[in-house]
This record gives structure tokens, C-alpha cells and sequence, in this order.
């Protein structure tokens, strides 16, 4: 099998809800046999329109809540998936190899269940998000403050590099999705015919809003002159591009925020403990091979400087060797090939260039020629063996640090004490990702601790995360894909922090009453209401943050701490010991902390089944002064807030998260213990629910 | 009394450890009677050598913990609040009356305070700081990964404004320092000369390591050309400057974060729902009058368009200007002056011609003339009248939105709806801080909401909170304090959020074992440490994360049930009616998941008096799977982290913060509960603590 010649594309543009293919453009080829593959063209886009046009569709996707637009993005991301064949075919005319493209098809798909997933566990059912405590500013209690994050009003202009056409567009669309802001993205020409494919399905499934996605392929044109205040851009490729950009006088002047994700020149450390018999050993060896054969090495976060103790030099260029002679090159489509081309022969002859003068301050050990290929064009195709250099003094040398062959190539260097190999780390100036192999965990600890300042994601590998290790150069969306200096400064990614780069955070200021009413959770002190209802009486639907109950009194008695410890195993000097607890720090017997909040709950709880089905959880639980034999506790308890829960396929009981903040006082008044009760409540089944499904007993689970 | 005539100041740089006095420079003249106060020049300083030695310096700093830095501000802050007197006479000589100066002074070295505070509440006492959850990346729980945030290795460059040299260096000084950062400020000329006393006293107090703080006073020269990826750059300014400075090729081409804090058109907005009788009403006038009158209006946050229901302008014009016609002019040091000058007679011409510009599109209806003058000079002094303008057609008007009367003046703006207030507030294209004058809270909602993406701060303020509030124009260190737009785009201050920019966040992935060495807590996975000793046994100082106890089982019985619900009184149908719980989501009677947690107490508590004083708390419990009627239950308790706790004036008992990771498991090996027990654990006293005081029965408290 080879890779097929498709009639020509004409990858379109979709912008202000309209599908816009230009005339005439510029023409691609395939990397593989050089043939013509899409002509490309941005002609007669409006930009400013376009971007107009976002921001107007933007106010629909703001009314969303995030967990509307969670379960969105986890519907498109099934639609996408049983369409992913599609996109495997036209990731081998980039060159990458089936493998290759499951990283980018189906990771990038995964981003978006991811996303969904997050934004369900850790996003309130809101349409902003309040973020940390609530401060209170002022000694009486009647002042205070808690951040808010709310969807800046713009559009998040994505600007994508070419390895890869499908995650690097929904990596950056699933977060700003998640946080309410449209998007509009611009692939790198060279692959946009797969982006523009990916586009086109999101599009046609009609499931997301439209406007909330918006495509420019080919040329930027003006873009940047007319994006504003409220609006965003975030780019990945090279440093020197990121540069030219972000100076842009409109951006500047806008202070619109840039986030620049640009490829850097990674390390991988093998330990200085490591010995060629060791696992850890094998595992550097397979790793670097990886990192420089995946995707013809044309990734931002590949091993660029594996750094090796200067004595195993000699056996890891060996090893290497020998894993590299494995790998064959050719036509990704077929079976026996395990690494396709370089994206075009442009590319190719720019990492040819770099690869030259890095044999300035280093020499070729592994590679270099050209080997066999298996299918595809030696001229037209984008072929480059797998390449090794060695750098014997990289703390005196400058180019292995700085310049990057954007392709199969990595430079070996020495170091002798692991200072050094944290310093030779650093002179990456800012790195994407760096790895450490090694099972000795005082050395992975110092590599760790020594290169965090400069580095966004360091992966430690060795024989017990192995099995389960997803890799140098693989980013997760749980965490931080980006890095300080040379790697553009930037933070992507790393779970609900992605989300909130897209959000604006501000500062809100009142009484506790309007803060409550603001953020829709009960803020202490604000004014509550009490009912002749019983709050756990209420269903989901019902109970509305700050709805509260004050308990009747129950005095503590001896014969109660006295039977808790019985009945508990719970003999701690400070309840049952006269003696000890004279001496300890209360100076008296007191009661038990885990009787309390169970008294407390015999005093709030509402015995007969109803709404609320169970309490599950507990959160922040202090106690705040000792209860001696004799005092007297109530309890109040208040909804403080509400988070819909999810009805998975199969259940029949639609139900709902209520949060009651408890606060046991004693008869003075004084705080005894506060915390907060999670519950599980029931609801009424709503429009997000799957349909309900018939009853066997003839009856629904609707309220 | 007037402002004395001080001998004319040399106020010097201070760098690489060294004071430098230029021979020459420009002379700066004070704002009341403009004589010669101080020459200033950066001449001959080595701005490349000054950042060099920070750098260097760095590396003390960063081997000090977060408590130990926190210490250190707070002895800072008590050492130059009994200097404080010696700030205010120079304070006079900016034309600030001594209201404005207790902002700036007592306020900077209250953040200094503030900061000492949350950072001992709120981080380790550690170098580095772990950050959000552990994220298990595989099934099998083998791969992990957490981010950690690092200080950056790097220089903290702070550029700051005119208005406010004490509070303006400060609030910037005590988030880096608290990070690990050295700081190098550069504050405006007009006023360097009260941010240099201030900077003597620090280095002479000896209380913050060397090279913690760099001063330059005067031209910042090639400063910029010389800071490198792992510096930083914080401006506060005017936007051009920032505009100017943030395109600096250096600065972009090193990736170097660039924060801006830059002034903005700051609305007020008096709530539709309030009438001329409303306490609210009184309360806007006065707000608005004191954000016009305060620091004469040279106020980045200051109040420049009030917003007010149209019907009630008139009104609002006649009570502002019965509010205004009491603001005294003149010297500030006479005690019968309300209002000061501005900086410098250049600023105030400055003023003048923003006056006019805006004259196009509004008028003067207050002040614009010259009042009486107590003390000062008319023509040599900067002495502006506070000036109202009313611009009728708001909407239709650019000017109003756009300029900046750096002084004494806001323009009223008339609106007719919510959303028009709104919008109005928005075409300030983004600002630092607005305020909502309101006791309507659904009013307060709307407006808040409305306004919340384009602003860094809102107030709401009202009868229930303006005993307490600190008003429209302060920022606070546990808010943030910045905007998005026009206003910069940066976040200071925000609490702890503020000492997360001047770190690195690295995400570190490995096997359970070695995520724990590296962040020195315990990951669930990670091999545990079983020992004869009981941990409870261990001193605070003896305990390591890791260490563990399994405990011996325990059967479940009907009897535990139905005892626990007669003590507790909690007779909820789960666990006590055999009907109602068949029918509920267990299907069964379960035990009191308060009885669990209590049980499992039992099974791992030491009960004879140890080094554990009490469980004062516990985080994150969640009930996993039911236990019923015959389960048998057990519990493993490992260290999960250790926090130490500050020795108090009047404390006798050093301690520190255990937090224990508890799991209940059934007989089947599932997990019952988790949750983290916070414990108060004697630890032996060490170098940080207060020296003892004598004890009364002639034994110390030491182990």
C-alpha cells in the first residue's frame, strides 16, 4: 500500500458563518512524492469581520454554562472520533506515519474529553467561577471580597504550527471553548488541509454554537490590526515568529494578551547513578530514539541535547546505534515503515542547514547518510536519516544550545557531576520539557529541584512508572505544556488553568449579603433565611444558597464522652484521663471532635427519607474551641451552594450536589466547629438529561 | 506650621552593595512653593553589573524558606514603622497632605504586614511551593504527576510611578521577596527622594539579606538591555511608557515578563434605584469627593467618571459641589488644608491641557477657577482646583473615555438603563477598579456582572458596609490589584497570587515514590515507611511524610449502628429503618459515616499522652462505598506533610502542623473513606523560635 493521490484539495475558509474558498492560491505538496496535494488561500477573508462576527456570536456562547459547554465538547468529541479515519488519511500525505497522526487525531480528540470531564468535576454549573476564600477586609465582618472569573467578551485567536494540524487546534479550542470565549484559528499553510477537514466535521455536527469556532486558511492578512482589547491571541512555532508578533503595534497598544508556546532545545539526563546493565538504562535509549524518530522529530517538545554521564558516552552512542538501525524509512502508509518524512522539502533543507552548523562545536556519531527507503521519492520526497551528534565540551559551547534542527536530530553531550547537568540544562535558556532517567530518587530530586526554574514540564522515568509513562514529549491537558525564556513564556493547557487564561479575574468588594447574591454562595455573615420548611426537606430545585435551620440545644455530658469512646475504640488521654488531660493542653476532659459534628448531625438531620439522599463528604473541618462536660451546643447549618450533577446512562434518579455550611456554637456563642456537609440531594430530571428511560414499575424518577 | 525648607537632597542608587551619589543631576523642586528639594542623577551606576549581582545574590535568597522571608518582612515592617515620622516630612514636600502620605506610608508597610501574614498561613514553610492536586495519569496509578512553582532564578526589575514611592515600591518588594526573588526599583524622579529614605533604612536595618533590594534613582539608562529570561519587569505607569517599554528588543527577544499597571478611566456608578433621601446617595458624593480630592486625583485607581441615573444629575451636581466648596487648598503642612498640589507644576500643566481637550465633549460645571490658597506658592507651587465636568451625551463621546486629567477632575456621565451603565463603564476599555453604589443586590448583581470582564476590582458599596469599607481607591494586598486593556493587563498583589508571578510553574511527572521525595508530601501510591514506633509517638521533628500505621480490624455490627444512633441522635432512615433504607440508594442499612471516621480514630489513636496534642481539623473526607451491617473495616494512616507552626509571644510549646492521609478499607480491600486528619504535634524548639522565658517549675519545654 502507498499513500494515495487525492484530487487536488482546496482547503476553505469558514468565517462570519459562511464556507470561503479563494480562486486561485498557493500550492502544496505531499512530502512523501512531492505531488501537488491542496492549493491554499486566504483572498477576500474580511478579518475584521471575522473577528466582529466572534465577538457578537460570543455573547450566545457566555449565556452557556460550563457544563453545557462541557457535555458539548464531550458530544463533538464522539462525532469526531467516528470520523477519524478520514483524518488518518490525510495525515500520511504530512509525512507522519499512522502513529505519528494518533498522537495528533486521536490526542487531540482525547483533549476534548479530557476537558469536558475537568470542567465537569471542577467548574461549578455556572456562568463564571469564583475562585479562592472569601476575605473578609474588615474586624466587624460587614466587608468583604472574593475574586470572580468571567469569559473575557473577545475572540481567542489561535495560531497554530504545522506538525500537528488536529491536537495543536483543539488543544487550544477545547480550554477557550470550556471558558465561554470563541475561537478563531489559523493552521500553519503546510498541513491546513487536515485542520480544515477536522473544521468542516466540527461544523456539519452542528454541535457547538455557531460563531464559536471560525477558520482562516492560508494567509493572515491584517488580522492582527483588528483585534482588540478583549480579545486574545496565542501562537505556537518558532521563536523568531512569536517575536515579530507579539510586537505587533495594534497588540501592543491594546495590550491584548500573547501567549507564545515555542519549540525549544529539551534535555534528557541520564542519571548519573544509571549503569548500562540497568533498566533505566534501556529505557534512556528507547526514549531518545523516540523522541528523535516521532514525527521525523518535527515536535516542540523533542529531546534536542540528550546529556549522558561522560564515561557512557560511548555505550549509549552504541545502543543508540543499534535502536536507530531499526528504524526504516519510507511511505507512512506503509506496514513496514516506522518513520515517514519531514513536512516538505523546504523543511528539510532548513534542518540540513542547522545540522551543518551545529558540526561546528560537535560531530556526527550516528546518521547522517541516506538510507533505504521503503516507498516515496528520494528527491520530491522530504526524507532525513535519523541523526546523532556529539558535542564533547557543551559547557563551552554555544550552538547545540541555541540552534534548532527542527527534524530527526539530536546532539549528545557529556557531564561529569550532576551541577553540570543541571547547568548544561539550563543553557536552553527556557525549555518546553526536559526528562530525567533514573530509579535513585535523592539524584531525580536534585535534577528536579536544580532545572524547575527554567523548565514547564520535567518527566522522571524509570522502571516503576515505565509501563504507564506517556513519554518526554507527550503534553496532557492535566499539565503545564509551555515554558519560561526561549520557550516563549507561555502556559497552556494544565487542566482549569488553561480554562482560566481565557477568563478575566476580578476583585468584587461588598457586604456579605450582596456578595452572596453575586456569586450565588452563602458568604458567612450574610443574611440567611429560615423557613417552616426544613432545608432537607427541599428538593435540589428548591434550595437556594444562604436557605439556613438553627438547631435545638443538646448539652454535653460526661456519660456521652464517655459512651463515644466506648462505643468508638477512641480512649485519647484528652477525653477519658482526668490526669493527662489536666496536664494537656484543653486543662480538662473534653469532648470528643468527631461526637460533636455527629451530635451535630443528630441535630440537623431530617430522619425520614426525602430530597436529601446522602451526605458523602465533608470539607474544612475546624475545631475551634474545646466542649467541656456541661456546655451547651446548637448548630446552624445553610445551603452555601448548589452544583448540578451529571445523570450517567443507565441511572434513573437525576440528583445534585448541595454544600451546607455547619457551625456548632456553644453557650457563650462562641465557634466551637465549622465546616462544610456535601450532600447528595435530588432534582427534578431537566433538558440536559438523557431521556428518560420506561420504568419496569410503571413509574418515572421525576419529582 | 509650613513645610520646611530641607538642605537640598542627594538621593543615591544603591547597587551591588554599594551606595552611589552622582556628582551632578536634575534638580527636582517641591510642589508647594517649588524651591530646589533634591538633585538626582543614575550617572556612572553599572546597570548590567547591578542585575548580574541580584542575580547572584539571588541564590542566598532562594535557599531561605517562605516562613523565613515572612519573618523578615514583618521585622522590616515594625523596623520602619518607628521610622515612619521621618517618611512624612518628606512626604509634605510632594505637595501630599498627611492623609495622602498615611496611604502611601503606612499602607506600604502594611503590606509588608499582610504579606508576612498570608504567607505563613498560606504557604509551606518551604522553598518551593506544591501546587493543586496530584493528577494520576495511568490506571494503574504508577505515573503521577503535580506542579510545583519555583522562584524564578532571575531579578524582579520594578518600575514605578510618582504617586506613591513608599507603598508603590513596597507592594511590589514584599510579593517578590516573599517568592525568593531579589528586587531593582527604579522609581519615578519626581519623588525618589522619599522612596531612597526609605530604601536607607532597610539596608541599614540589616534585616533582609544582601542584595534582596537594588535601588537606582534617577534615568534607568541601558537598564533593559541587560535583563535576561530568568528577570522580570513590573511597570507602573502611564500606558504609553509601558507601550514603549514592553516592545524593548531585549525584553522580547528573552521572553522576559513584562507586568503593566497602568492608569485607567475609572467609573462610579450610582445605582438606578437610589434616590436623593438614600443614605447611598450621601454616600457616592462623598466617595466621588474623596477619589477628586485624594492625593489631589494623582491616583491610578481614582474615580474619573461617575455614572449617574440621568434624572438625578442636577442633584448630584448641587450636593458635590456643597461637598467640594469644604476642600481647603494650600500647604499641606497646615493642619486647616484638605488638599495639597500635584507633583510639579509641569504635571499640573499637563492636567490643564487634558482639561481642555475634554471641554469638547463635556463642561465645567465645578471649579475650573482658582480658589484661596492656605499656604503655598500660586505660581511656583502645582496647586489645582478640583474640577466636575459634565458630559451630557456620554454614549455618543470619545474624549471622556479616553483622556486622562492625571489631577483633580472627573467628568459625570448622565445614563438611562443597567445596561447602559454598563456599556458606559466598558468604553473605558478596560480598567483598574469601578463602583457600584447600591442597596439593591439584584441591582448590584447585574452591574457587577455586567461590568466584571472588563475591570480588575469592583466595589459595591452601601449602608451595610461603609463603616467598614475601604473605599473605591485602594487596593488591598488580598485582592488584585490591575486590569485587563487599558489598564495593563497585569494582576499584583491578589494574596498569594501575587507571589505566584515571580515563580515558575513546572509540572513534574513520576512514579508515586519519587514525586513524594521531590515535593516532600505524600502521594497516594508512594511506598510508605512502616516502623515499630507508632507515628503518634514521633515528634514533629521525628515524623517524616511516608511514615504509616495499619491498623488492627474491626466488624461492624448492628449494635454499633444502633448504639451510634442513640448517642448521636442522628436516627436517619440509612442506617436505622430497615424499610426506608431498602428502598434508598444503599438498599440496605448502613453505618453513620460519622461512626466510621470515628471507628477508624479508634483503631490508629496512641491514647496515652505524646507528642500529639489534638486533631484540630481534617480536609477533603469522602464516603466511597457503603458499609453495612457485618463489613469489616481497617485503616491505614500515613504522614502526608508537615507545616510548622510559629512559637507566639506567651507560647511556651512549639509545634507543627501534621497532616495525616487516612483510608478506610472493607474487608474486600475497597476503599471505604479518605480524608486528611490534621494533627497539632510538639516539635523540639529550634533557631526561629523566640528565645524561652524562664519557666516557673524550672523545666523548659524543649524535648
Amino acid at each position: 500500500m502507498t499513500t494515495n493521490q487525492p484530487q487536488i484539495l482546496r482547503p476553505a475558509s469558514y468565517v462570519y458563518g459562511q464556507w470561503h474558498t479563494a480562486k486561485d492560491g498557493q500550492t502544496l505538496y505531499d512530502a512523501i512524492y512531492g505531488r501537488p496535494v491542496a492549493i491554499i488561500s486566504s483572498e477576500g477573508v474580511d478579518f475584521a469581520q471575522a473577528l466582529a462576527y466572534g465577538r457578537e456570536q460570543g455573547a450566545a456562547l457566555r449565556k452557556l454554562t460550563f457544563h453545557t459547554r462541557a457535555r458539548m465538547l464531550r458530544s463533538l468529541g464522539t462525532y469526531l472520533l467516528e470520523r477519524k479515519e478520514d483524518y488518518y488519511a490525510l495525515n500520511l500525505l504530512t509525512g507522519a506515519t499512522r502513529r505519528d497522526g494518533w498522537v495528533d487525531i486521536e490526542g487531540g480528540i482525547g483533549t476534548l474529553f479530557s476537558y469536558s470531564s475537568m470542567a465537569r468535576r471542577e467548574l461549578p454549573d455556572e456562568r463564571f467561577l469564583p475562585d479562592g476564600k472569601v476575605e473578609v477586609l474588615g474586624k466587624g465582618g460587614t466587608f468583604v471580597g472574593r475574586h470572580i472569573l468571567v469569559p473575557r467578551d473577545g475572540v481567542a485567536v489561535q495560531i497554530n504550527a504545522y506538525n500537528f494540524p488536529v491536537w495543536g487546534m483543539l488543544e487550544k479550542f477545547a480550554p477557550a471553548f470550556i471558558a465561554g470565549m470563541p475561537s478563531l484559528v489559523k493552521p500553519a499553510p503546510q498541513t491546513a488541509y487536515l485542520t480544515e477537514r477536522v473544521v468542516r466535521d466540527i461544523i456539519a455536527s452542528g454541535l457547538i454554537p455557531e460563531g464559536a469556532l471560525q477558520l482562516v486558511t492560508g494567509d493572515p492578512g491584517d488580522l492582527l490590526s483588528h483585534v482588540e482589547e478583549q480579545d486574545m491571541v496565542a501562537f505556537t512555532g518558532s521563536a523568531a515568529t512569536a517575536q515579530k508578533l507579539r510586537v505587533h503595534p495594534n497588540i501592543v497598544a491594546r495590550n491584548v494578551p500573547f501567549m507564545t508556546e515555542a519549540d525549544s532545545l529539551n534535555a534528557s539526563v541520564l542519571g548519573l547513578s544509571v549503569r548500562p546493565e540497568d533498566p533505566e538504562f534501556t529505557l534512556f535509549i528507547k526514549e531518545v530514539a523516540r523522541e528523535i524518530t516521532g514525527k521525523a522529530g518535527q515536535k516542540c517538545t523533542a529531546i534536542r541535547r540528550p546529556l549522558v554521564p561522560r564515561d557512557r558516552v560511548d555505550a549509549v552512542v552504541e545502543a543508540l546505534r543499534k535502536e536507530l538501525a531499526k528504524v526504516t524509512l519510507g511511505d507512512p502508509a506503509r506496514d513496514d515503515v516506522r518513520m515517514g518524512a519531514l513536512v516538505s522539502v523546504e523543511q528539510r533543507e532548513r534542518v540540513r542547514g542547522t545540522l551543518e552548523q551545529l558540526q561546528r562545536d560537535a560531530e556526527i556519531v550516528i546518521g547522517g547518510g541516506e538510507s533505504e527507503l521503503l516507498g516515496g521519492d528520494r528527491e520530491k520526497g522530504a526524507f532525513l536519516d535519523p541523526t546523532v551528534l556529539l558535542c564533547r565540551d557543551p559547557l563551552n559551547a554555544r550552538g547545540p544550545h541555541e540552534l534548532e534542527a527542527f527534524g530527526p536530530v539530536a546532539t549528545l553531550m557529556p557531564y561529569d557531576t550532576l551541577d553540570d547537568a543541571v547547568q548544561l540544562a539550563k543553557m536552553g535558556r527556557g525549555s518546553l520539557a526536559a526528562s530525567v532517567i533514573t530509579h535513585d530518587r535523592a539524584e531525580a530530586t536534585e535534577l528536579v529541584l536544580g532545572m524547575a526554574s527554567t523548565h514547564g514540564r520535567l518527566l522522571v522515568l524509570n522502571r516503576d512508572n515505565a509501563g504507564e509513562s506517556t513519554g518526554h514529549g507527550s503534553p496532557l491537558p492535566q499539565l503545564k505544556h509551555g515554558g519560561p525564556g526561549r520557550a516563549g513564556g507561555g502556559e497552556e493547557l494544565a487542566g482549569i488553568a488553561g480554562v482560566k487564561h481565557h477568563m478575566n479575574k476580578v476583585a468584587v468588594q461588598a457586604d456579605p449579603t450582596t456578595l452572596m447574591a453575586v456569586t450565588r454562595e452563602y458568604v458567612p455573615g450574610a443574611e440567611v433565611q429560615e423557613d417552616v420548611i426544613h432545608p432537607f426537606r427541599k428538593s435540589f430545585d428548591e434550595i437556594q444558597p444562604g436557605d439556613s435551620l438553627l438547631t435545638h440545644r443538646r448539652t454535653v455530658t460526661e456519660a456521652d464522652i464517655v459512651n463515644f469512646a466506648g462505643l468508638t475504640g477512641d480512649h485519647f488521654y484528652a477525653h477519658v484521663d482526668e490526669i493527662g488531660a489536666k496536664e494537656g493542653i484543653f486543662g480538662k476532659r473534653v469532648a470528643h471532635g468527631y461526637f460533636l459534628i455527629s451530635a451535630a448531625a443528630g441535630q440537623f438531620v431530617s430522619a425520614a427519607p426525602g430530597p436529601v439522599l446522602a451526605n458523602y463528604g465533608l470539607e474544612s473541618l475546624r475545631f475551634i474551641e474545646p466542649v467541656g462536660i456541661g456546655d451547651t451546643i446548637r448548630t446552624r447549618l445553610t445551603c452555601k451552594r448548589k452544583i448540578r450533577k451529571e445523570l450517567r446512562p443507565g441511572e434513573t434518579r437525576p440528583t445534585g450536589v448541595v454544600e451546607w455550611r455547619s457551625e456548632i456554637t456553644n453557650q457563650h456563642g462562641q465557634l466551637v466547629a465549622t465546616y462544610d456537609i456535601l450532600t447528595l440531594v435530588e432534582r427534578a430530571r431537566d433538558g440536559f438529561d438523557p431521556p428518560a428511560e420506561p420504568q419496569p414499575q410503571g413509574q418515572g424518577a421525576e419529582a
